[in-house]
């Protein structure tokens, strides 16, 4: 190998510059961020040592903290995607052998199933109906079966069919085992409360992505001591050097030990992102989230599109819609609206590829003009693709959502 | 959990926006990107399977391939740092009980031996002087003694040493032993030649943000198609989801199965550096890199200051300098560097945390302007810290490598 030498496979063919069109982002995430969120991912880049960066990081520690609603010293951001953050909880608390009984009603509960099988862990899943929440009788039932439970892991927003599931009960069923719970938070956490310390949850990790309105790339996560205990007290080191928790932690704070060499634009992202939720207050994100995600499957409900879960397991910010009767072609209508209206919506998983279509109102994107926009260009496609209603009929359903909330006030 | 409930902790506190400072990064990593490549973190976020988006990833992917000098198909962006892309090569080639041989002649040779173990492998660690490559020999030795090697590893730019690892004669012992050779060119890649295909490498992987300039936390990475069949024909899954090669595969290619949501961002930002590489004309990369790493060293070396590596070994971008005599307190001599003139250099790992600082020249930043800026710091700064020497000695020195160039041209 001599320097200098060219190693080139083939002629550089011109590329042109990454021109990326503008898109109103209404799947089930990335959302659009704030402009200034997008705006911080170009700040100078510092290094993963330096003194002013580390005090970066510790105010976006803090501020996560506030988010997660815990006062948990073991709360960062992963250096992935969501994933990453539920392949670290499940990794970081099991070894090999360790029991692990998953509730899964939806792809992303079946998802923790996998990923526990593949730290060799033994896996028993409680198979739910997609649509509906966990049941903690059922858990409790397989429980029984099992000797000792050494982590139960839920989703409390489960981004495949927007069920909301309840964690109380399921909280105080790890208690009463004595184990550790790990909540997958990835859609939930910026558009309802996760109150990690009043429920006592051991493991809850999210994306930045999403309802939290920063850029993809990092996993908040936050670990009771309890669960930082469980991981110290392993008989062997966690599988993923990379997710290793303890390491990250010994890099976000004292002794800031090199681990790896942050991603500082996510972050300096995530931070903006934060202070914009910090600024506007929580109570009243969460109201947003609630109101505008209320118009929407109000507005669905009018065309046509009811949504998988019922009413009282619905999540805020993302709705499973059910295609209306009469359209079968459910991706070319995405498509449509994508290249059309330059909206994106996602697609079904699994089964539901061919039934829903998956619509998110999370972050920045929670606003009035957005649902307007979303359900006029419904309006406008869906009789192309075989439904027909009275014409403003999704519209006017959002429109009286909203004026029943400006009554209110 | 009541919606509309505060979950907030404490009173949120105000904190600022981030405005990081200004510094010139002439550390292992990160480097300055190019201003452009910073923009480009700041363009429309696309969803993850947005046809634009996608064609983005396939530019990316052949930019990548022509820089690695390869046609492998499985050639990507694994979504996270450098160790992630060093985590990934080794736990999808790795299954428990295979045998894995490291030549560690440095921090980072080390880390792949303990990432080994951690995915169940057999590891000999064939330890060499820190400030020297393995020798062939050596592994050859190892190799004897141990049955079927699966795996060998070594790394081709060793971060904490700046010592250049030749690869051929490794690469031709892995096709003797019948062995898949990994090859950490984390440091290495976009500043001198790697020829993937020439040499037959199995699984080479590297980081965005040294000498490719882009922002961190992307790992560029490439597989033989032998790699790939290895991954294939394992009796157990990779213990990692998230970083499950094939997986992240049928993502990047059709059929563009969901894995993970994309860093869109970075990949923007990836793009438009691997963009300006190819501009450039690789083989001018180079010789930008070297010309500018031999002004550097030449200028360190007439201050007293030696690399740790012989000049035989010595990489263009990276070098490990040695205190000059008189001086002990490296860190505060780094952190002068760092608050009274805006430049970041790194320091020492292991062992070498009080006798080398660690000096990049990389990327955007292997320029005259940012050695001389260097340079005339470091004459201002050393004899503060105890080091006296004829005052110029480094700029002169510098000056007569660009000199001499100059009247090659």
């Amino acid at each position: 190998m001599t320097e200098g030498t060219s190693t080139t496979v083939a002629a550089h063919t011109a590329i042109a510059p990454v021109e990326p069109p503008e898109r109103l982002l209404m799947g089930p995430g990335p959302s659009n961020p704030h402009p200034s969120v997008q705006r911080a991912a170009s700040a100078p880049v510092l290094g993963h040592l330096d003194p002013a960066y580390l005090a970066i990081l510790a105010e976006t520690a803090k501020m996560l903290r506030q988010v997660f609603g815990t006062r948990n010293a073991l709360t960062l951001a992963v250096p992935g995607t969501g994933f990453s953050g539920m392949e670290a909880s499940l990794c970081n608390l099991l070894e090999p052998g360790d029991a692990l009984l998953v509730g899964a009603a939806g792809f992303f509960g079946a998802k923790m199933a996998e990923i526990g099988a593949r730290c060799g862990a033994h896996v028993t899943t409680v198979t739910g109906e997609w649509g509906t929440p966990i049941h903690v009788n059922a858990l409790r039932a397989a429980a029984r079966d099992l000797g000792r439970v050494k982590v139960i892991a839920v989703v409390l927003a489960e981004t495949s069919t927007g069920v909301r599931q309840p964690p109380e009960d399921i909280a105080a069923l790890a208690r009463d085992l004595s184990a550790l719970l790990v909540v997958d938070a990835v859609t939930a956490l910026g558009g309802m409360p996760i109150p990690v310390d009043e429920l006592e949850l051991d493991a809850v990790y999210s994306c930045t992505q999403k309802c939290l309105g920063a850029l993809p790339g990092l996993s908040p996560i936050t670990l009771s001591e309890r669960a930082v205990r469980a991981i110290e007290q392993r008989k062997q080191p966690v599988q993923s050097w990379y997710l290793d928790l303890l390491a990250l932690q010994r890099y976000w704070n004292p002794p800031h030990a090199y681990h790896h060499t942050s991603n500082v634009s996510l972050v300096y992202a995530l931070h903006t992102a934060l202070r914009l939720m910090l600024d506007e207050g929580l109570d009243a994100r969460y109201a947003r989230h609630a109101l505008h995600g209320e118009a929407l499957r109000a507005g669905a409900a009018a065309l046509g599109m009811t949504p998988l879960a019922a009413p009282e397991h619905q999540l805020p910010m993302l709705a499973a819609l059910q295609f209306p009767a009469g359209v079968t072609d459910g991706t070319g209508l995405r498509r449509a609206l994508l290249d059309e209206d330059g909206i994106e919506i996602g697609g079904g998983l699994g089964d539901y590829a061919a039934r829903v279509w998956r619509v998110g109102v999370m972050g920045y994107n929670a606003e009035r003009r957005n649902i307007l926009h979303l359900l006029g260009a419904f309006e406008r496609l869906l009789p192309r693709f075989g439904h027909t209603f009275t014409p403003g009929a999704g519209l006017s359903a959002a429109e009286a959502v909203y004026a029943a909330q400006d009554s209110q006030v």
